[in-house]
């Protein structure tokens, strides 16, 4: 896929991406209830990242917006001296739509394409609007802990595809972003697509490209199960994967649990309202970006596990008490 | 100033740009009040808006999203059947920050510079924050109208400065989204300078370099005072100059109204909060324009003579009853 991208840029950074993290719709969204975040998981998210990022135990907002249904600004000037430092570690954040933008683009069919017809481009502007409206509040929840996020939307930021695979990409305003000292803030979005017009470019396929060209040590997708399951989790009886091996041709094995009926293909669920792909989406991103050598953590959102395992603590030898998934490079 | 830019994109437009529009801050939100839109002018200029971009009698919502306060989405897909056509003149949108983003500004010293220091580096994020969340307004307005908008963030789109003048912009992209058929909405930034590290980008000074770029037929400034006055309207005996002439050394002189202290230099306000100048840099970036040959109308928003401006029938002969400022590239 990467081979078509057209990109002339090379990117260079003075010090390597430490992650990127996936904030999934499922886990920072109500996703029964149409463009509703969920807040509280929201800023458990937002105050993890924010532990893990910068060093100062000081919270100071970044958010210094009116919040809806009040009428004040708060920002404390006097708190910024010299002392103050916010020097994050170098994160991306990618989120996914959830319950924002598949409404929009499911009922005009955006991700088929054929922007010639109304209400496909009425779609388009309406999915835009929602999953802007999405990135905006997300950057809000991290600025509020401190976190200098910034909105880099991907249809603005240059991102377009071609046969629904990535043709280009702005990468060196990201890593510029990053330089400066920034935490850029991307999403699953509505873009420009060569060949069919238009599109819905998914989160999980803008952390792979980010993934291949930025080179992070990890990668994590905050979800809202404790990782992946040989079947639905809902199901009796679901095992969680705790160690899946990618291997060169791309096949997958599990390496733990050592389970005797493991020959058969993991079961994956994908909610049918999801247009660009549930879990098999994920997965298959997972294992392109474990195949590069970084390793993915899938693991629940909002828990001590996404805390351990953003933290950089579960890297090398996975704790038995941690509750994920890891998918690594087979080492065979 | 144009000289230092960096741009190797030619642009390539298959019909021209009709009309670049300046959506002034101080008319589309409560100046005194922070980050409060004018809802009602807000209205009314989208409703103009679409009165001269869009041939249909039918208004279709282009915004499905929920608004504050209530649970629906209002969508209404049987509306798009293939008859329905939103084709729009192509038009781009740039609207300023009023009450959203000066005070961030301001209180951090964005303008000047300096990320290193903790103070600027949280204005920053808080600036953007302030700007995106009213250019998401817009945008929305805008889509409720039925007007194709999509919003295009200069920091996103590659905008940035070199000792505060641009030194790079994705005009390619502006061009795509106006050739797709859509509304590209711009705003006033905060972006990175190669210098001084970040500014502010006036919607002023980006209207400026799209119309030298991009050609536009007119541009169309709408304000909340009916146009330049000989010294600050609120005064007494302020008269409102209807035409002046801009010559090539960059001089203006007044055509109409012919009087006798007009040589005296026109007298301007400028609000104190204003970061990126009032009308000093306003009517100077309109004179820039005006000496490409493209005429540059100041007006007041929401009125019959915006109306009448936005529509054309102004271009050419200005009628005795039209209020409003038009500044040309002297003939002689």
């Amino acid at each position: 896929m990467a081979s078509n991208v057209n990109e002339t840029n090379d990117v260079t950074l003075t010090k390597p991406i430490r992650c990127i993290v996936k904030l999934g719709g499922a886990a920072i969204t109500c996703k029964n209830e149409l463009e509703k975040i969920n807040e509280e998981n929201l800023e458990i998210v937002s105050s993890q990242l924010r532990q893990t990022m910068i060093s100062s135990e000081n919270v100071v907002s970044l958010d210094w917006s009116k919040r809806p249904g009040t009428s004040d600004i708060s920002c404390n000037v006097d708190s910024f001296g010299d002392q103050l430092s916010f020097d994050a570690n170098k994160f991306i954040v990618v989120h996914g739509a959830g319950s924002f933008g598949h409404f929009q683009a499911s009922k005009s069919g955006v991700h088929k394409g054929g922007m010639d017809q109304p209400l496909v481009k009425a779609g388009f502007v309406a999915t835009r609007i929602s999953v802007t409206t999405l990135n905006l509040e997300i950057v809000r929840a991290l600025a509020r802990e401190g976190i200098p996020s910034i909105g880099m939307s991907p249809f603005s930021c240059g991102w377009s595809t071609s046969g629904r695979n990535i043709a280009s990409a702005d990468l060196p305003a990201v890593a510029k972003a990053i330089e400066s000292g920034f935490i850029p803030v991307l999403h699953g979005d509505a873009v420009f697509d060569d060949i069919q017009g238009c599109t819905i470019l998914s989160g999980d396929v803008i952390i792979r490209h980010l993934a291949e060209h930025l080179k992070p040590e990890y990668v994590v997708f905050l979800t809202d199960v404790f990782g992946v399951y040989d079947r639905p989790p809902s199901e009796p009886y679901a095992v969680l994967l705790k160690e899946i091996a990618v291997s060169e041709d791309g096949s997958w094995s599990v390496i733990k649990p050592t389970l005797q009926d493991m020959n058969k293909q993991v079961e994956i669920t994908v909610a049918a309202h999801d247009t660009t792909g549930g879990m098999v989406t994920k997965i298959s991103e997972a294992a392109m970006i474990a195949k590069l050598g970084i390793d993915v953590y899938i693991v629940k959102a909002a828990t001590s596990h996404s805390l351990r395992v953003l933290s950089g603590e579960v890297r090398g030898n996975v704790p038995d008490d941690w509750l994920g998934t890891v998918i690594r490079r087979s080492s065979r």
